[in-house]
């Protein structure tokens, strides 16, 4: 099975996002640069540094599956069935939006059964690649139950100081991680993933 | 006049000791290598990797005078007078602790003016050295007075979910930072120095 790498950008203070979901400045790396990476779906292209399209595209590269909660799900629309990296999506939820799954077809799969259930349903579908799992509740969730092997931080030059966490809803002590494998330097965002120590 | 600079070890989630003032496995990095770092008071030495002590001294060789809180100054008992770094240092405080002061000589000042004065006075003390600013609540004043240069962060890789945060109580919109100029990746520790955007 492929690794499970939880992802997402953050800043100094460990916020994916503010209380109401917006990222602020937290996404401003993804148009930093002038080399066009073309999505899935919205948004059709972003513009990343020659450095973080690189990064980026060994990511998307090696991605088979996300796993994602309901709030993103909710908040994006389910990015109408096709995710930007255009991979398939697991859908942890307490319930299925049954009008919604009908109405899409294709990349969304939905769990109710809890995370292991999804980081195993994720796992299935990826095969031998990377099972990506969104930062926040899931990650906290996957970290908690000891399913995490990498933890991947775009790290932000900015400071929230409040908001919502990477490492939401985790005991601390139970996060282990080494010392970072990647330290990629670019604009608005230093790329570092760090192996989750068992 | 020299920078002022804030300094300190951090955790992935921004915060630079638990509740209770222990530092956790933040300091890790201290004991990391095999290069000896003599100080200039308790610890009398710790053990750096080379890149570690590399960075170490050359911050120590910059550094000019400190300032810091009363709160590390009672937990630390002002060093007895004698920073490790063998540096001056300026607390700021409320009232001065008129006994201690009587009882050693040297390197302490005590400055109840607030934080520009505190800084005023390190600078002074400095010429046109670096000013270093103790993380915490004073690194807090010092940004949202706008007296910070940069920011450098000794980025640890563990998570401590709650305690005192490297940014405490500002105003994270007033905390503009640019790109890291220093990114230097070593064992247990990512050295980082981020410019303060005016």
């Amino acid at each position: 099975m492929g690794k499970v790498i939880t992802s997402a950008s953050a800043s100094l203070d460990g916020f994916v996002a503010h209380e109401n979901n917006d990222p602020g400045r937290l996404f401003d790396w993804y148009e930093a640069g002038d080399v066009e990476v073309v999505t899935a779906s919205e948004p059709a292209a972003f513009h990343l540094t020659r450095t973080s399209a690189d990064y980026w595209q060994s990511w998307v590269g090696d991605v088979g599956c996300l796993v994602v909660g309901r709030l993103l799900f909710d908040i994006t629309d389910g990015w109408q069935g096709e995710h930007p990296m255009g991979v398939p999506f697991v859908v942890l939820t307490h319930e299925v939006p049954t009008e919604w799954a009908h109405a899409h077809t294709g990349n969304a799969h939905f769990v109710t059964e809890g995370i292991e259930a999804a980081i195993a349903r994720a796992q299935e579908i990826a095969g031998d690649r990377v099972v990506g799992v969104a930062a926040g509740t899931i990650a906290g969730q996957a970290l908690a139950a000891g399913l995490v092997d990498e933890v991947a931080i775009d790290l932000v030059p900015v400071v929230l100081g409040t908001g919502h966490r990477y490492f939401e809803g985790v005991d601390p002590a139970a996060v282990r991680l080494g010392d970072p494998t990647v330290v990629i330097q670019s604009a608005r965002v230093t790329h570092m993933v760090f192996p989750v120590e068992r």
